[in-house]
Formats: C-alpha cells, sequence, structure tokens
C-alpha cells in the first residue's frame, strides 16, 4: 500500500509539526505548534482540518498544555485545558470524544508530567489506529465496487483524504484502496467553497498519487451525472447521528439529494469516532457559521505579505453580506450505505452496529 | 418605477460602449467597442453577459461590420457578418433568433449604408422592447405571490438583471416589481462559481437597488431551505425546448433538484425570446464548454496590470484539470411556472402559448 509523501502531522516531542492546510498546494510549509494556544488557533483557522485529523491534533494540543505546566503538581485545571481545546471547532465528534477519552485517562494522575506522557501516548495511538481503521474502511469500501468492473467514476467533496486523517483517508481512503486492487479511478473533485477543499487539497492528493481528477464547481455535479457514468458519490463526515443524518462539510446535501435523483449511490465513509449515538436525529448537531469573509472575499487565500489575493470589491461588492454555515446535515434517506472500518451498513443499522463498539 | 442608475448597453452613433462586467463590482468601467470583431471578443469573454443583453450587444455588433462597409454596395456578406456574430456563444437562442431576425429585415437592401441603419434602428427597438417585456414579465412575476404576505425571501442563481438584459432584468425584474409593490423582499444570491455572477453583479445590484441581499456559495441552498422559509427559487434562462427543459448558467439544475425536494416553487423567467420551438427536449440544446483556468484559477479576475490575482498553484495544483461546462440542462418537471412578458404557465402550456407569437 503506497504511502503519501507529506505526512500532516508530526509529532516532534517538544513540538507538533503540522501542514499548513491554507497555503496548500501553492506551498508546502509545516508549522512549529509549541503550545496548546497556538494549537487552538490552527484548528480554528483550518491550518489543519477534516474531523479524525482535528482529533489527533487537539490531543497533541493537551499534551502541549500539560507540558507547559510540567513541575506543577496540582493538575486541577485538566478540565479547563480540554474545555479551551474543545470549544475550538463545534461540529465535529471525533474530538469530543477524544477529549473525553483523554480525560478519563488521567484520572487519578496528579503530576502534570504524568498527565502530559499519558496524553502524548494516546494521541500516537490515536494516529496508529487511526490510519489502521482508515486502510479497513478503504477494503470495505472498495469491496462494495462490482469485481468484473475495471473503470469507476467518482465524485468527492471536500477533502477526505490523507490531509484529513493520519493517513490513507476516509473518503479517499476507499478510492486509493480501488486503485490498489489495480482498478482504474477518475475522480471529479467538488471544490467545495468557500474554503476549496476539493481543489485546493483534494486534487493535490490526487496528483501526488497519480491518480485522474477534475475539479468540478459544486454546481456541476447534476450535469455530470447526466453526461457521464457516475458509479458511485463517496463522501466524509464530521458527525452521525443515531437516525443517520450526517452533518458534513456544506455542500454534502445538495450533492446528495442530486445523488438520490440520478439513482447514484451515495456513501458517508466515517470511522466509528465520527457517530454519536447520544444524538438522535441531526437536528441536534451543531453547525459551526464562520466569518462572512470567506465567502465574499476568499479571505483565506493571501500573498506572501499576508495580505488578501483580492482586494475588498473584486469578487462581491464591498460592504456585502453573506451566510456562512460550515457543514450542512444530509438527511439519512440519501444515504445508501455508511463505509466504516466495522464493515458497510444502512442508517437504519447504526444503534446495532456500534452499540457495543 | 426606479430606474438603475447604470445603463450597461449604451449605444453612442460610432461606437457602442459597454459596461465591463468582468471588472464589476471593483470598477464600473466602459468599452468602447468599435468594431464587429471587438463586439466578438467582448460576448465571448462574458464584458457583456445574459442572453437577452448578449443579442441586442450582437445587432450592434453586426451594425458596427455594416458602417465599416459603408460605400461598397454590394452587401454579399451579410451571412457572413451575421455567422460569425452568432458563432461568439452557442447556448442561449435569443441571439440566433435576433440574427434572423436582422437577416429578413435587410433583404433586398443593397448598400452597407442602408443596411447598417436598419439594424442600427432594430436593436434601439430591441433594447425598448426588451425594457418592455421584462417589466411585464416583473409584474406577471409579482402576481404569482400571494397579495397577504409582506415579506418574501428568494433565492437567485447567475445575474438575471438589469445588467443581463436591456433593464429590469427577467428573475430579479420579478424581486424589483415585487419591491415597487412595497413587499420587502430578501434575496439570496447563489455566488455561481466559476465566473462569480451571483456574488459580484446580483450582489451590486441589490446593493444598488437598496434590496437585502446575502451572498451564499451554490452548495449552500439545501442548507438555507432547512434553515428559512424560502418563498420561491427565480432564474433566468438562456434557452427552453419545447417540452420545457430548460438551458441555464450551470448550478441552476442543481438548484432546481433541491427546490424540488423541499417543496420550494421553481420560476424561471423568460421572455419570448428565449423559448425554441424548433427543439423538443433539452437533449438538443449545445452546452458551450469554457476554459478550465476559469475554474482551476479565477482567470477572470485580474489585477490593474492586467495580470492573475490567483498566482498559479494557489486555488488548485498547477497542472490540475477541471470540466467547465456553462450551462446545464434543469428537466422541465422541476419547473413550477414559465414566468415571462405573455403570463405564467406550466412547462405543458409551451407550445400552445407560444405558437402564435
Amino acid at each position: 500500500m503506497s504511502q503519501p509523501e507529506f505526512l500532516p502531522i508530526q509529532w516532534k516531542s517538544t513540538f507538533l509539526s503540522l501542514l499548513d492546510q491554507r497555503v496548500l498546494p501553492g506551498k508546502k510549509e509545516f508549522l512549529q505548534i509549541q503550545t496548546m494556544e497556538e494549537t487552538i488557533v490552527a484548528i480554528r483557522e483550518m491550518a489543519v482540518r477534516g474531523a479524525p485529523a482535528i482529533a489527533i491534533t487537539g490531543i497533541f494540543g493537551i499534551t502541549l498544555g500539560a507540558k507547559k505546566k510540567s513541575g506543577n503538581s496540582n493538575p486541577v485545571d485538566v478540565d479547563s485545558l480540554i474545555k479551551q481545546v474543545f470549544e475550538s471547532r463545534p461540529t465535529a465528534v471525533n474530538l469530543s470524544f477524544a477529549l473525553k477519552e483523554a480525560k478519563k485517562r488521567v484520572e487519578g494522575v496528579s503530576h502534570w508530567d504524568s498527565i502530559a506522557k499519558v496524553w502524548e501516548s494516546y494521541a500516537l495511538e490515536m494516529m496508529v489506529q487511526d490510519l489502521k481503521a482508515n486502510q479497513t474502511l478503504g477494503k470495505n469500501g472498495a469491496d462494495l465496487f462490482p469485481k468484473n468492473q475495471n473503470e469507476f467514476h467518482i465524485i468527492t467533496h471536500c477533502n477526505t483524504g490523507a490531509l484529513a486523517t493520519a493517513g490513507h483517508g476516509t473518503a479517499l481512503g476507499v478510492i486509493r484502496s480501488l486503485r490498489d486492487q489495480g482498478k482504474k479511478v477518475v475522480v471529479y473533485a467538488d471544490e467545495t467553497r468557500p474554503f476549496l477543499q476539493g481543489s485546493r487539497l483534494t486534487a493535490f492528493e490526487m496528483m501526488e498519487e497519480g491518480i485522474e481528477c477534475y475539479i468540478i464547481t459544486d454546481g456541476m455535479s447534476g450535469w455530470l451525472m447526466n453526461h457521464r457514468k457516475i458509479d458511485a458519490v463517496l463522501v466524509g463526515c464530521d458527525r452521525v447521528a443515531t437516525n443517520g443524518d450526517t452533518a458534513n462539510k456544506i455542500g454534502t446535501y445538495n450533492l446528495a439529494i442530486v445523488a438520490y435523483e440520478h439513482k447514484v449511490p451515495f456513501y458517508v465513509c466515517a470511522t466509528k469516532d465520527s457517530f454519536d449515538l447520544k444524538l438522535k436525529t441531526g437536528d441536534e448537531i451543531p453547525i459551526e457559521m464562520r466569518k462572512e469573509s470567506e465567502v465574499t472575499q476568499f479571505d483565506f487565500l493571501k500573498n506572501e505579505e499576508g495580505n488578501f489575493l483580492f482586494p475588498e470589491g473584486k469578487t462581491s461588492p464591498i460592504g456585502a453580506r453573506a451566510l456562512n454555515p460550515s457543514f450542512d446535515i444530509t438527511k439519512a434517506k440519501f444515504i445508501k450505505n455508511f463505509i466504516t472500518e466495522l464493515g458497510c451498513f444502512v442508517p437504519e443499522e447504526i444503534s446495532f452496529r456500534l452499540k457495543n463498539v
């Protein structure tokens, strides 16, 4: 199984090295994250993104926080550290699960030194487990595709690859697994406005892997399904409720409705940590609203001097308003299958499949 | 009835003054179009766009072509002039109708001077008629909305306003008419990638009119329909086949499917010149494929020196591929009504309503 040449999250014992996904694909630049506060900024500003990658980064973040308190033997503010990181981004559930587990693992531990060590091991363990889970998920997903067919055309949304996880990826993991089985895969990557994860990151990963990839704008999928035989839509997710309603990057819901209308199977790729059985339906999932200027001014795209590439008033009038929900909820009825490391199953099976995990 | 302060197409007898829509909203800059060849470039590069505006511009274009031949008394190449302008953009039918009418009007006319005069009058006549048709269309559309409701929330796609027509607009004309009737209208403008007609032009027109407007990315409409009560989707069109299948700016079809799923009425606003009864279904409408770099590199956005605002590799990897169909076909079943200057009617009524026009 091939490995991408870039490792987006690298732990260096005294600091965290993060591939800055805001400047990809133009530059492969690593941030040296020294503190928990810097970790929170990196998550919030989406230097690192993708539910699994955020969870791992968050645990390294509290590790850095604990290290800073080293020598102090009164860990009363474990809760405060956890709360600060928890609030960095609200929609994905993986980070929340990981922080709960992190808290459990240090119950009764009374030295910050020891706490830091426990969390450091946990984060490293998460990286290994996430990669392994993605590889299993990828294989399970690949098995859904007909064995006697040699070429598949697949639409993706956002980025769900090695950049969003500890490696291999979820939806892109399925695509990598198909390729590893000798299949030809053609990927149509929704550019995924506003943040352009599809055109910047998915296209980048596919080109690094040598997988044929065409960027489309988010409004082109219906046209595409009418003009080429599309075998599947594969997306990742940030949180799945018990009834199968799924929070994922804004635009996923439109894509799911369009796929359903064209009878193209719509698959959500998720490791078990994305399922939140505490929530009955998607209505209970909090949706993060982000800055209007991501929509009106592409404000995440900057030049060498750190200034916006688009002067104000170029992509929209000065003073224009926008809405910027960062996620939407895809109703369960549009989802044909969840593809997970535990196997593939329909929305109705979620509580059964996840209850003892 | 209020008039916008900008007049995008102004005939100056010896040249055509065109508001350059590529640099809006940043700059209100007029191109001085002196020749037919410059007219074709302006249409192809979308300095002027919108099916009705393209048709009017095209007739001024052949007028400029005829003027250049002034003194020459052998107008054998009327056909050649018409063909060159016809080929500038293939999807909208208005230009094709106008050119046919232009040809008919100069049958038997043997001096280029006279031909130029006939075409000049025809283009000026088209401007008057288009404005009048839009005002009637706007009123007809406004009448579809409940009289006893005072506030309407409407999603639009692309730009269908004064900038796309001789004035008032088609879909934005309905919105202007509602406002003129004293209703409060809140507009959610699909930004409309790749060319950003929604965020650059629709938001600009709405702000000039003082109509509340929020830009959304093309993937947000489903989320929006779940979170706010949306009263209607209003779009324009480039060509309608006899069965009601409608070509319009890429992304319209996805929006129509999403509206249908949410039981939000989807209206296509069109003057009679957009109906092409020669075509049975949308399958026969040619779809223009445009440059990949509009998608991968936003290549229509330039700085003062005429260089791209986005260096290569910024919004997508260097060498990335893209698809760029400029239009899609919305199937008739998703369209609740056509709103025209002849009244409002369902797709099944098209041939009856249009046959004697």
